[in-house]
């Protein structure tokens, strides 16, 4: 589909992100419930809320399980998401005595929350690398020309001397900083969903606890003094981040598209866009870019601030805001950092 | 793909609109484009500013063309968009005197704007004919129950007895408002861009104006007194009409979600969600839906105010941001006229 | 106070807009107030509803009534609005048998939303008659200069040599087309509010319709086929207005921003912005400014749709909402006229 | 001034923050100003770059200077702030051979920026403490009725059973984890801003970071690393913290809104808010603002990540919107947390 330009094949090169795209593939997303299931089988049965053999069963069918999606998406209809769906797909194909052992005491929202989760762990670490290699870009290109002059501007007029490592430390600093807040951030986001129906993880009475703990070390994922169904300020945290990762990335595109004005000739894009009518020019298409994705991200992770009220013990109405948001923030921070890559690589002194 | 929840197949049941988003897959717009071009051809032609052959051969080539779509999204990352690219492979194609007879005195803006408009004029024709039936809809309830007494609500508190009919119609008064702009909304968003490289159609010489009004007529377009490259005030009519469109739907749903509390029993959903931990609910998804597309589509037509600004001639920055914003604002506004169908088809009298 | 940059003395210069923030202080509000309560006594007096002698009381006390007004401060905090407290205030001073006559069968919201109506009303004649003075220097900017030629920019790049004329063109009819919506606009929102407690009149009973009428023509204000307490779409179409409008000026100050650029140095400011630190510059302020004030319009009329939807009879959510962004709205837009003129009033040729 | 709700004096009640509001004062921005030109020639003369009777004569001077504040409102239309004006004041009032070391190697942003933060520390203490009442509020409220049944509730439907105490929960935990992160918050916010004209203070020559030390000991303000004239993500971190604080406020807010309704009735409002047709309801005012403001400060939030991005070396655009947004999120979530303390302080078990 091509609604989003984020999903756009014909865009892919200016606006597509594969490798952030892969996290957020139906067959992830599936994947990444079906992971839930599956530890939450094994983390239940070690704890004695269910038999070892219901576990080793539902173990054993998720490993090689593929729903019928067709279903999911038309159940998604009915209910508002597909786990209740796919539960029951799953249970259909469980012996008799231990279907109800599947998924117990768990609820659509853990599934989902977590399942996600599980995926943005590893697009962070996607981001985290690409912005260490601009990072380093950019501290290469200040040493090699930094004591180069530059006339420095302020409210677009020429202002006093400086030099490019002045401008460029502008980058710099705020993209080190970006670095630097990821592990608060990720501490924050990538966290165990595991409350239950109501957030009270009724049916498991005393074991809740335990079984939440037991939970979160066979995800590998830290579980938090309390659930957060509706506490998604870890997840704003983790949009915020993004907002302001694109924003210092839409600096630098902001700043290199007035320097490659030609008039200013303060620096050169050594390959760029070109245009049906004029092919003799060389656009900044990746410094445009960077703008522009910068405000689209600021745009939706506002929205992401006006999704964080959550109405008495589960919001339908705010958590699915929230899925329309989130996965287009994630990814096009990634599509930032790779037109960000790509205008480090193309730029040159004039 | 499915960065976007509005491209999630397995959302497709809740978030999903398969005849919107057939005017927003990559082959209608291509399409589109090429309709463009072949009415380019023969506009400029029967304006003597190319030979009548070269538009022959054109128009023929363009009737069962099929550009290469990888090379075009390769192309993408290096122009911002993939007109030149598509022109490219046209005119290796055409024979070649004819070659620079193809795309003639146009740019990309007029292709990429005339498309979408192309597109966005059937999408109307969609939105309109549903909140037409949503119109009747809810007459034929009011007309049905609308004597029926209801108690007033001010503030979430109890205030004085209506009927239902009172409420009904301070849900159908805005469909019914919504649905008379539509005019309005149509004339200042589904316009020809015609305006060449800077907008002056600076190739055509004096043809100029003679080949817009010939190009408006072949694509049954009205042709405006001046292009629209920077002034994007017929499409943000467009998107403010959907956020008006999803806000009167968005009111419909919150009502409904706070009259089908259990303790009110205003309405009852006769099919609704069910939940993986509480299969006895029955959720208003729909209603909740509703809501949640009416925040989702303010949001974005907020961001689509903020790229109002084109610099200069014409502007990748913002034009890029509109390519991400508005897609989804008509298929989220197209969603939400599906959602407020099922609610509409569901509820009942308690 | 000077929370608002908008409300800030030290900022009048830049941010100031007298005229239009007459119409936004407490007296100019609590005289709108005591207009409508006039009104309403003397057409609900003309339709029978209260007896003559209870509206000339009513009407004499309020020709020269001032109001506690700390005691609806203070009331504010309990209520969530004014108008109980003032109505109080006002019963307090009318003779006991009339009392009840006094706001009769109306409610706050009538109150504060034609009060608000009616203020926005000659705000509306202020940014128009502004907005034609914009129109007609552009106009002769263009007449006495618009032959020269200039460099026309797409994408931040040199494209093809242009004439002033084309650019200013560029801005003129946006102008123009923000002028002639005015009408719509005007239409859609300045109209009476009279609905009552919950929107049915319930108190005057047949003669509902007939005092609405007659209220209508006491203050000059269309007559609504129905009440809009929940339908704030006229309200909206004015925000989005605005944002249109700052949106057409702000590309005017992108525009000259970039014109006035040292190297570019397309266009001059004769009177501009100086630096502590650098007093030889002349910085494009009313330039920047208009770029400000554009997206901070756009930023606050994305919010009033988020404001659009109302829940059940009245909504204390979304209409306090309202309250907090709509005056801001019109006064940015106030101000964007003022920096547009003074812009316009200091650039010349290079 | 009354454009902005925040600023309204009949407003007060309901959105009004007396305390936040003082330091949003002329006179307190003035004063901030002021500390910082006399901290500024203090450390520049422990430095040796200005004389020390240069210091002590400007230290006397501002120590009871009182500018004349039309002179500055005039000059913020010429120069887009009132530094420049301010300085001009001050020198006039300094003797001749001194007048060029105050102010000396500064420049204006220095000066608006740090007088923000010397002013954003108090709202911050402010704020943290009623937070810190609000936690207490609610403890106490769960510790007094935590164990009484309450009816979990999920997409607004009936759950399971649950108690008062899992729902304050959910309300506790967020108001405690806001609170923890505040230090981060502060220090990512409160630091000295110093860089001079174009951000590499090129005026003070080798004894810059010197002096931009003493400057931070004299104002008891951290130093950071490099100027953040263009990286505003500081104060970013400081509004999206207000997001989040709002937004904690809002779910209280919501949740309340909802248990007041009369058929619900999980709790009641014990004092609240009148209707001028209805006298005998008792409406969850308190209740509905928390809702109200955290969506105002989402949105004004939103639009703070989009001034994020500033041109080149200082940034006339972006500066000034980040004027309009912030000082009104911090009293809107000022005024949040008064009306939860209000809200606390009312409510009753049914």
């Amino acid at each position: 589909m091509a609604i989003s330009a984020l999903d756009h094949p014909l865009l892919a090169g200016l606006l597509g992100d594969p490798e952030i795209a892969a996290w957020f593939t139906p067959e992830a997303e599936i994947r990444a419930m079906l992971r839930f299931e599956a530890a939450l089988a094994r983390a239940e049965a070690a704890c004695g809320v269910i038999p070892e053999p219901a576990a080793t069963e539902i173990i054993g069918l998720i490993s090689d399980f593929s729903p019928d999606m067709q279903t999911l998406a038309v159940a998604s209809a009915r209910d508002g998401l597909i786990v209740p769906a796919l539960v029951s797909q799953l249970r259909a194909a469980v012996s008799e005595p231990n279907r109800a052992h599947l998924h117990f005491g768990s609820t659509s929202q853990d599934v989902i929350d977590t399942a996600l989760v599980l995926r943005l762990d590893p697009c962070l670490d996607i981001l985290e690398a690409r912005l260490r290699g601009i990072l380093a870009a950019l501290e290469t290109f200040s040493e090699t020309h930094g004591t180069q002059p530059l006339m420095g501007r302020t409210r677009m007029q020429q202002a006093i001397a400086i030099r490019y490592a002045d401008r460029l430390e502008n980058w710099i600093t705020p993209v080190r900083e970006v670095l630097d807040e990821l592990a608060t951030v990720r501490a924050a986001a990538i966290r165990l969903q595991c409350g239950g129906a109501a957030g009270t993880l009724d049916k498991l009475g005393d074991a809740g606890p335990k079984v939440a703990a037991a939970l979160g070390r066979e995800l590998d994922l830290p579980v938090p003094a309390r659930h957060w169904q509706t506490n998604r300020r870890g997840l704003i945290a983790l949009t915020n981040w993004c907002a302001a990762a694109t924003a210092v990335l839409g600096k630098i595109g902001q700043d290199v598209a007035l320097m490659t004005q030609n008039e200013l000739a303060e620096l050169r894009v050594t390959s760029g866009g070109g245009s049906s009518a004029m092919p003799h020019k060389v656009n900044p298409v990746n410094a445009e870019a960077l703008v522009t994705l910068s405000r689209f991200v600021a745009v939706q992770s506002g929205g992401m601030q006006l999704s964080a009220v959550h109405e008495q013990e589960r919001s339908g109405i705010s958590w699915t805001l929230e899925w329309m948001l989130l996965p287009q923030i994630v990814a096009a921070t990634g599509v930032a950092s790779l037109r960000a890559e790509a205008l480090l690589g193309s730029i040159a002194m004039p």
